[in-house]
């Protein structure tokens, strides 16, 4: 249950501490030019450092690839990586090898497994998804041949709320990428600057919201009934550490409409193909994409660890008082944005191999 | 891709109006004593026809085991079943061959396979719930003997909310099926079946939410990092027709919250076992479920078909005006109550199997 | 763990004694014309009373499909089917509910499972066999269009040999009909008839070979490296009631030969196309198709029914004698032509479909 | 596909003269003491330049483990690894870029993917089954506190064949690796090394079979009906390269035979359990293990690569002569023995942690 996909298929590995974060990445169609700088610009973009508002933690974050692409391209055979971990940090974690930490795993993975890696969370550590920021990037240069294309973006920290519309929205990266926070709206995205920051001068974190919009999806990708698009979609981002939530064209917010307000009309476009009127579907009617943009939205809880005092027991059924030590993020936010696109990328990548199959 | 689970598997088959709908439940552990009375109970909660706010069709549903079952209980061997489809109105569909209904999967089905069976909806109509409702009834009977207990209710329609948490209200299956609506609040029952009524009458559909709560689930149930069981709940709610949402714990609602008003503290509860003081994790946590109670929100779109005149277009390219005939649900609420219950139990019941892997 | 295959994938259920057989065909491509006669006609070509070396029970077999195709055509949706047994013998088998059979799987079953429906078999009767025919039938009607064709026969019954390779001999539909025991060679037939007539006559039953050619196999199908083609259809024979052996190409003949002898020279054909000069690799080089022809051979042992006394235990523990009553085969082996076949053909289309997804 | 397993699950990748062959186990039970020596040593047994009689190539094989164990035990999660290739003598293949060699993968991998990686076979290299042999030596520690026990041994090069049955041999480890070709009977091994020696004068290539026997396997392992025990083996062994056939328990010898001579009385053993008298069914009946020793043969093809002139074509359609160069294996045999041995641990233990499902 470390694999992602069906077709095209990641298999991720690692601990926090110890030596390497890696994967597979198998059934990657053979062919895809592999654009280095643009990988690893995928991984800066999730790692920590970056900015006031993430942790001051330093990781390189450099990928290594081991097999699967000759001569600049995919092979078709398997693509293994490996990311190293550089940790010089392990012994911030030595008084927390017993302690079940308030709203961490680690309660649930010792009682699971009778046993756990603790140093930096182990497997439950967030490092784990620089694997799946490897295998997203490299879906995302085969869906660019496509022309399928995938923004995320920060719409809400705490309170504050970008309430336009993503098509009111300039959305190019360069706008995204120019507010440590990845929110299109300046303005807003400086008030979710200084909240998180003002959280952080507390010790506290705070949660959020990343939407993401996928544009260029071919009619036909779903494969009803236990494979819809979108609950291929929805377990993908559930999948991530601290998504609470997901929904996907009108969400929650449509249950309080009538049918006749949010259906959405077919007509023929100037292009004399068919397209919907309004798109409260969210790109995706019985499973399937029927063309129009897809957008969704993904609940981030606030990061469980805190530079507070919290009770909690430990493994031997003492109830004590922790403070978490060392460089944290007060938000996941902005490192979650490439986190989300990567999902959705081995997502659309998988589904549109799937859907080849259905050829006479 | 109409199967569901990796060791309780169902795979489900059938179209609203050819001869049946049906099913094959593989991985069903051996020994379960069969309750025949209420499996068909589970399938006459989802059937048409019974109360004011569903359609007044009438389907019988009376499903029929071919294997698997011998002398009253399972014996390992998969399960197949079906359920007899009498559809007298085949004729209701003649008008819409062609036609792609707003918000339907017609023009979706069209375009992926080059052709669909448009009687009733063919594979898209809800039909199809009943095979889950069959593989989760069983799945339930299984869980019984592991005391884990699924229920769901009717928690909003429209904009009929009900706040009460899920541990105020009284959640017995009697007091909920005591309204027609399935919201166990009678007083609040009453102002959402208002509404469905007020809806109806004008031709029109609303949408709706469903609360589902898990009691009993021991700890350790979820497959990390791509099983996480609530990724896994997520992916079956949001494989129901319909479904625009999903959420868990906190929700969409966590993410304005900080970190401290939301970790769940550890402490050491009266019979010596772990727990916690509050539970914003909804019972799970790093994707394994930790003992206390599991609860999450399905949100329901308002029903595609409307007793109204809308715009559209058929597959010649024309734009046409279509009005539904027949018999219809104003509000998809209260025949999903038993379905979602199902996927939860498939669900509960399959990772359940899988944690019994994890031994030396 | 009833289902076969990854794209294309049969779910089988039902048991011998139970009220019918029946599968679930997934992923099969729509568009394809099902021609109901010569699904039939397979299924004929299986059943048993058809010639005075096979059991003489009556059983119809008549396919009833349920689902998935709409006007003669498949349309991507899941093809349900069933087949009623009539079972008028059910009594024949009383005697043997508690005994375990020798070299039958009834000891095994009742161990696993801890029960067992003990009725002709139940589960391990070879009439599972028969959801396999209807799925190899539909997925030889696709591979029609793509030029693919399959053919078995009976190669070896006891120590009667048919030494001539198979491109020296007549292997239409109609010459390997035209004797019960499937064997294009009718001097060699007779003899094969005689021998399992001579068994018969005394209470005793012999095992064979039936070979397989595929023609037409575009070079490229194979999932290297743990889905090689030639692994993939070894599971697939493997998996048919009483077969113990697998080999393709010059199998276990090859490994007295030195490399020398069996390489297989490539050249350029007349075509322009490249070709090998002999075919000892039996058209499948590192696990993937290379365009010749892919032949294999597969060993069914003497089917453990005998009509005579032996000595084995029951439940209880208790040492007995038992003898079979009813009416049983001499040799599996004509009726396991089209099941040989049935396998082999559903193989092939799920790694066609598969092979679909290896493009940019 | 370049997984293998359900539960127990090894994916692989690394292409020969890439900088590392590596694979990442998932589903191992947890609390597993890996003895890293036992691994290396079983490395040790499949590397090159053991012996006169396997190629003089030296390839340290070291395995260096990534994640997953922690202080000397399985931790639950996955467990990546790799081994690193040195490999000076790339330049040896470059004559080959654009030729097929005679009976290699070249073309029909080159006409899957529509390129490939050629230095010493890429992907296709015998390299690869280093991921494997690292599988099974973990499996193997898994199955020991079982009591489950696999040895293989070589039982025939090229025409010289150990006729004397399996339980008559003297098994143990250090006799087996008493001679270089791994064949028990000493006097036999002489012959066959002989054997080899003189082919290898030749520049010239031999077959050959392994024989395996798994010894403690509790009853009731394997999935009916397509998850049978012998056919996921037969699986896992047409996946090694060079296989072309396998067969268990009587295998094709059985077909000769009547039922009444080879069918396995029930008997009460001395320790009241039930057991058979003979062993024809190799352990397995209905696919599931009965408690008895499962043995079978795998037939293992004369090596493509010859130091011998051939004739075929390359990638521009050109007829050519090619001889190759480098220092090459004779014969597959001695080496294949622990890789036989890992692909029968992997399966046995997955199929061991699937039976663990099949609980009420």
């Amino acid at each position: 249950m470390n694999s992602f996909g069906t077709i095209f298929r990641l298999t991720s590995f690692g601990e926090s501490h110890g030596p390497t974060i890696g994967g597979v990445i198998d059934g990657c169609p053979p062919g895809i030019e592999i654009d280095f700088d643009f990988v690893q610009c995928e991984l800066d973009r999730r790692k920590p450092g970056q900015s006031a508002i993430t942790t001051s933690r330093k990781e390189d974050d450099k990928v290594e690839f081991l097999s699967g692409i000759y001569e600049g391209k995919t092979t078709g055979t398997p693509i293994g990586f490996i990311i190293r971990n550089n940790n010089p940090h392990s012994d911030d974690y030595d008084n927390l090898k017993d302690v079940f930490r308030p709203s961490h795993a680690d309660y649930t993975y010792t009682m699971k497994y009778d046993r756990r890696d603790h140093r930096g969370g182990g497997r439950t550590s967030a490092r784990e998804t620089i694997a799946r920021v490897v295998g997203g990037s490299i879906a995302k240069l085969a869906l660019k041949s496509l022309n399928i294309e995938i923004t995320a973006y920060t719409s809400q920290a705490g309170t504050i709320k970008l309430e336009t519309t993503y098509n009111k929205l300039n959305l190019s990266r360069k706008n995204i990428e120019s507010t440590p926070i990845r929110c299109p709206d300046t303005e807003i995205a400086e008030k979710m600057i200084d909240l998180i920051e003002e959280v952080k001068s507390q010790g506290d974190t705070i949660g959020g919201v990343i939407s993401c919009i996928c544009k260029g999806v071919p009619v036909g990708l779903g494969e009803p009934v236990f494979g819809k698009l979108h609950a291929a979609l929805g377990n993908a981002m559930l999948s991530i550490n601290s998504v609470k939530g997901f929904e996907f064209g009108m969400g929650f917010d449509g249950v309080q409409h009538r049918g006749s307000e949010v259906n959405d009309v077919f007509y023929i476009k100037e292009d004399g193909k068919i397209g919907t009127k309004t798109n409260y579907s969210g790109g995706i009617q019985g499973g399937i994409s029927n063309g129009e943009d897809i957008y969704f939205r993904v609940a981030f809880k606030p990061i469980a660890t805190l530079l507070k005092e919290q009770h909690t027991v430990d493994a031997h059924g003492n109830e004590i008082l922790i403070t978490a030590h060392g460089r944290h993020d007060p938000c996941v936010l902005p490192r979650a944005v490439p986190i989300v696109e990567a999902m959705a990328a081995m997502t659309l990548l998988d589904y549109y191999l799937l859907n080849l199959t259905h050829k006479k």
